[in-house]
């Protein structure tokens, strides 16, 4: 765990310069608007520790698949997130020295993140090697109201030196690659470079895929608040296009350097169109002029915010980490374009791959469901919709057939793209968290119709899928599902995991729920989509008889559910048993060690507890918890939300608190020693739902919106806003009782128990 | 299947050419030393599919390890045997026409591989471009005799035409990489080339294990049996040296290249003595001539073949399979460098990597026993002894402490080198075949000196891993072992494999009564070994509450051990009932559906109860037998040969026979699609074993030799010779009885039951 950086309700501040940890402030300072994103790297050249990282939606990769032996059913690609050209290509020299802060003394430092503006900004000096001394400050968007384009502006101050060889080069490398490329293979061509009035474009291809994305460079310097009509020389190479000036600096005199930049992808224009939709945006952004970019762009964060935000008042350090949550997630997600969707580390790093994991359905959707309008979480639903296709195929080469579908672990376009079997193969539940999200939308948002436009045929291809993979055990007069993995992914090739065996008898459940239920409501359409996936009366009794004859591993004398079969065989030494140093476990253990121990990288029954709460009682839960708990090494930033949200249900104060600050600021303070590879922003939405769901204990029955709040007891008081159907309501949790506040939409009976 | 190659007693033939399934035949065509062998490829120029192959025992180098995710306790690289130089190198242009088989016109071909004098021989007319017929006659040698040369001798006749332009390059080519490269990159760089009188070299080294080899070529070329005394042109280039002639031939010449090269190891010499050495071998072996070499090698073949050799009366295709067997395990193993071990693959292909498996002990052990001096099996067992400290080592990267050794699942110099987690980490039954071969020795040599010399280092720190790797399951009040993988590797970490647990239980009970043993027998030096072992008091409190603690998973019902726990979940159904098509599985099916799937890929609880037969009744392994065989899919080739050996056992001649000849042709027939990459070298000593243990019955009790002998009803007779200690017998199984013969050494009392 880190600690450097400080507290403060709105912003993020790394109040002196921490090199060692730069790579972890780029990751948590990272910009982002949905479209595009990059991590908050200097503008300038820096020759430390760095990774640059610059993303544009929807682009990817499939870079071919890398392990040790192959096995049949593995995907010859893994669909990568691509590091595209990096536009903030800075580079200044005074006499010849390079303006860097690895080489330089540092006289001072200051960045930070300002939320609820969404910039980034820096002032620091430092000398040079020569004895300059030089100010910097800058401040950097990524904006939110035109969603192509990026601007910084750039201010040196000459602080006891004059120079006549002050030179700046502005540049774009589209030179990029991927730091995880399997190959170490590059993965953009170049289309073209070219220039412009004081600018320039690189625009590439990638390889394979050829989506084509332009980037574009606008220059505007200032001396002293003085534009300053310099021509730059032009430095054309491949995949690279920079513009050169010379100036001269007198003492005092402050150089400030405007850039603004855009990126279009193929994916939203013709490609015909770049050079001349490209050059005119930078000429309109160029116009408007970096204030006025900044103040648009702070009205769009303001907007939402005012939806968004939640206000703890008497904890500074809780408050920063939910803010910085949600600030990410809005950076990452907007919900506007359905072909995206919500990678593991949004644009703020590329490790692992794909755009979308099972965290969408099991964490996110809850998140945009209660904050955004409903289209969104619907646009998420239909996503999948679309590769249903592609699930079935997935299957297919699995050995699967007649309709079944198993969506894929990690994807792009559909494809599986993950490269481990005991992932890629066994880790199935991820099918179920899918169909959990048809029924989580229909419930929250009383979409019914959704349910035959959509719903059906993606839930009967999940459906058939587990009534494939499951099998008859002779010896235990019982269905059976043997090999997979559980959402605890540090079990392997199990049997019977008791969360993957519940979720997909539930999956075959209310498929047949479904089924009877648009047959009533909607019956001609219900008729037809039901007759276009071939389902039939044979199916019914088979999923009906699976439903009925599930084999749910348990041990009575504790009575709970066992993870999976044979797990009372380990030993069952507490997480405080680990000896001190060896944590995190997945760090310092072989993996066949962590296999066999009881260690639990994130909730599994408990998982599957939190899902179907209303299938079990109080006292279930609680003795699961109690079971599982100190075995939970909550190495997944999956897991301390869910266990959050358990530990307000059983009213477990301390834990329900500690796992909360655990899950809202596991990248602030780096809880798992990984920050530096991008920020989890999946499991940002789980610590919204730890306050929402878990503090607030808000859930949604028969149609009716229900809260159990509770009070961390140090707290003065904490406030959201959640919009349910047609209505926005504000909830405010405080000592004196929760008060719940319409503000606006139809007024509607809200039921809060204590 | 397939079935090109002709049956001979004697002999492997191809009596036309079969391009589709070039590879497999230079697998089944390669020829070897021990010190050094070459797939059977062409000699000159061959532009179709073909892989060439050469390799100098004891040379590997660490490639970097590909996986797809990283796990603590990878080993960073894997040990791949090298392919080396290729000395064959051979280009012949006739009037700019090159000699290729695959752009000739094939008009007749022959080659074949005698085993008996161990040569292969070619003989083939072909068309060229523009109508000039050749014939080509070759023989080729790996030297028994001068174990570090090689030769050939190639032959043209021009039939239809004469030639002024006969252009000869005879190369050694040393820019040779591995197919299998992890990541593409070359292995080899240069030292020095250079050339004498019609001689050339290529002395390369290994990049970073350092490895140095000095391959050298000399020519003479004949025309019509007349020695010429040509000048060559010397090309020389990187890793590369290249001797031109140019001739003329008249129509019914016969132009003949004798080719005689050597390979020196830095293994084996002084780096400084390479050139001197090298020339001076290829002299002497120039001047012996390569009819004189072929003689000393015939001789040297038949001196193994009359201590190795079985015969069989009366099925032409179980002889040749048998004969091809011992073939290539002489070719791979000669037993006089105790460096050395046997790999997977030989010196036929370089697929698999590592030169040692637990092949070697549960395999090959036994074979080298029965056939070769004494000295072979125990160099054997030396060096896993002296490979012990590393065993020690890379238990300890997995978490084990205070002595507990964890033998390699594949290693070059007893570093792990293999890279998935389900083998490397968790099939670890390796150990037990180890300390299980030590048994083996001691029982058949009577070399009881071997356990306090070697044998009690091994065992306890063997047994130690064992005691560590076990926990007490408070559920089952047993001991446990979980997440392992057994013989079977089609299941993965799976808890308590019947085989695994037993053989650890022995382990652990041998480790005691070694311990009694050699304290009573070796008092003082056993003092000191135990000693320098710290084996305490508590250590054999310890081990014997296992030993009499152990689970092991059963099923009363049936009488069956069960494979591993859960094991009756599965479909039980039979292999039959897999549809056609769909074998190998292997090859068809997603690694998962395997998993799951109730086949086994090799002889699993069968491998325990082969290992310890006395412990079981007949009942019992019939039992066993006729519950696991029909679920058995044998496509490891480690299966077959244990099978045929229970199925004598049980007095099952169909199938005995059928797994017999499953495992003498495997690679003859190519049975599982894989003879291409390489022959399967370790399991032939298991062929070697379903003769002689399986059909022969040969076991020893009790210091005493035993057999019960069954003959398959349509073989006349076979016979086999054995050393037992000091004496060397014959036994000849014959339609009218067992004969026994000592053919030298003193008489012994042998049993043979009925």
């Amino acid at each position: 765990m880190k600690q450097y950086l400080q507290h403060n309700p709105w912003k993020i501040i790394e109040d002196s310069f921490h090199p060692e940890f730069n790579e972890i402030t780029e990751s948590v300072f990272s910009l982002g608007n949905g479209r595009m994103g990059q991590r908050g790297s200097f503008e300038e050249t820096y020759s430390g520790k760095t990774l640059q990282g610059n993303y544009v939606a929807g682009v990817y990769y499939p870079d071919k698949t890398r392990v040790g032996w192959w096995k049949n059913g593995y995907p010859e690609y893994f669909a990568k997130v691509l590091n595209a050209a990096n536009w903030l290509g800075l580079e200044i020299s005074i006499d010849g020295i390079v303006v860097d802060l690895h080489t330089a003394k540092i006289l001072d430092f200051y960045r930070e993140l300002d939320m609820k503006e969404g910039f980034l900004f820096r002032k620091c000096k430092i000398e040079l090697a020569n004895g300059n001394i030089v100010s910097i400050v800058s401040k950097r968007i990524n904006s939110m109201a035109d969603d192509e384009s990026v601007a910084y502006s750039f201010s040196i101050t000459a602080e006891n030196f004059s120079s006549k060889d002050v030179k700046i080069k502005a540049f774009i490398d589209g030179d990029i690659s991927n730091k995880d490329s399997n190959y170490g293979e590059k993965f953009w061509e170049e289309v073209k470079t070219g220039f412009g009035q004081n600018s320039s474009f690189v625009w590439s291809k990638t390889l394979k895929t050829g989506f084509e994305v332009y980037t574009g460079q606008l220059i505007k310097l200032f001396v002293n608040n003085q534009i300053q009509d310099l021509q730059a020389e032009k430095i054309q190479q491949v995949k690279y296009t920079g513009l050169n000036y010379s100036i001269s600096l007198n003492q005092g005199d402050e150089l400030t350097i405007q850039k603004f930049a855009v990126n279009l992808s193929s994916e939203n224009h013709k490609v015909s169109t770049f050079e001349q939709k490209g050059q005119d945006y930078l000429n309109r952004i160029a116009e408007k002029g970096f204030e006025q970019m900044v103040k648009d762009h702070s009205v769009a964060w303001g907007r939402k915010w005012a939806i968004n935000d939640i206000i703890i008042d008497g904890d500074i350090a809780a408050q920063q980490g939910i803010r910085f949550n949600i600030f990410q997630l809005n950076q990452t997600y907007t919900g506007e374009d359905e072909r995206l969707n919500i990678g593991p580390k949004g644009f703020t790093g590329e490790k692992y791959g794909g755009s979308t994991y099972w965290d969408t359905e099991a964490y996110c959707v809850p998140f945009y469901l209660a904050t955004a309008p409903q289209k969104v979480a619907k646009n998420l639903l239909i996503y999948r919709w679309k590769q249903l296709d592609r699930a079935i195929e997935n299957a297919g080469k699995l050995g699967f057939s007649k309709g079944a579908a198993l969506y894929p672990m990690v994807t792009m376009n559909g494809e599986e793209c993950h490269n481990e079997w005991e992932i890629t193969f066994e880790e199935i539940h991820r099918n179920g968290a899918i169909a959990y999200a048809i029924k989580d939308y229909v419930d929250y948002t009383g979409d019914r119709k959704h349910l035959v436009e959509y719903g059906w045929e993606v839930l009967v291809g999940i459906a058939r899928f587990w009534a494939q993979r499951v099998n008859w055990s002779e010896d235990k007069q019982k269905y059976v599902m043997l090999g997979v993995t559980g959402p605890n992914e540090y079990e392997n090739n199990v049997n019977n995991n008791w969360y993957t065996n519940y979720i997909a008898t539930w999956c075959l459940k209310y498929t047949l729920e479904v089924y009877q239920e648009i047959l009533k409501d909607f019956n001609s359409e219900a008729n037809q989509k039901i007759s276009s996936t071939n389902f039939t009366q044979a199916e019914i009794t088979q999923f009906e008889h699976i439903v009925s004859n599930m084999y749910f591993p348990r041990d009575e004398k504790r009575g709970v559910y066992l993870q999976q079969d044979g797990f009372l065989d380990k030993e069952l030494i507490p997480v405080s048993g680990i000896p001190a140093g060896q944590r995190p476990i997945n760090q310092n253990w072989s993996w066949d060690r962590i296999l066999r121990s009881v260690y639990i990288k994130q909730a599994d029954v408990l998982q599957g507890i939190y899902f179907f709460e209303d299938d079990f009682s109080l006292e279930e839960l609680e003795r699961n918890y109690n079971f599982y708990e100190p075995f939970t090494v909550h190495e997944s930033s999956l897991s301390p939300c869910v266990h959050s949200i358990l530990a307000a249900k059983l009213g477990k104060e301390d834990k329900s608190y500690e796992f909360y600050n655990r899950a809202a600021r596991l990248d602030l303070d780096d809880y798992n020693n990984d920050t530096e590879d991008g920020c989890h922003i999946t499991s940002m939405a789980g610590t919204w739902m730890s306050i929402v769901k878990g503090f607030g204990g808000m859930k949604v029955k028969n149609n009716q919106l229900h809260f159990k709040p509770f009070l961390p007891s140090h707290w003065n008081s904490y406030a959201f806003k959640i919009n349910f159907r047609e209505t926005q309501l504000e909830v405010n949790v405080g000592k004196k009782g929760t008060e719940i506040k319409i503000l606006s939409g139809p007024q509607i009976e809200v039921k809060v128990e204590s």
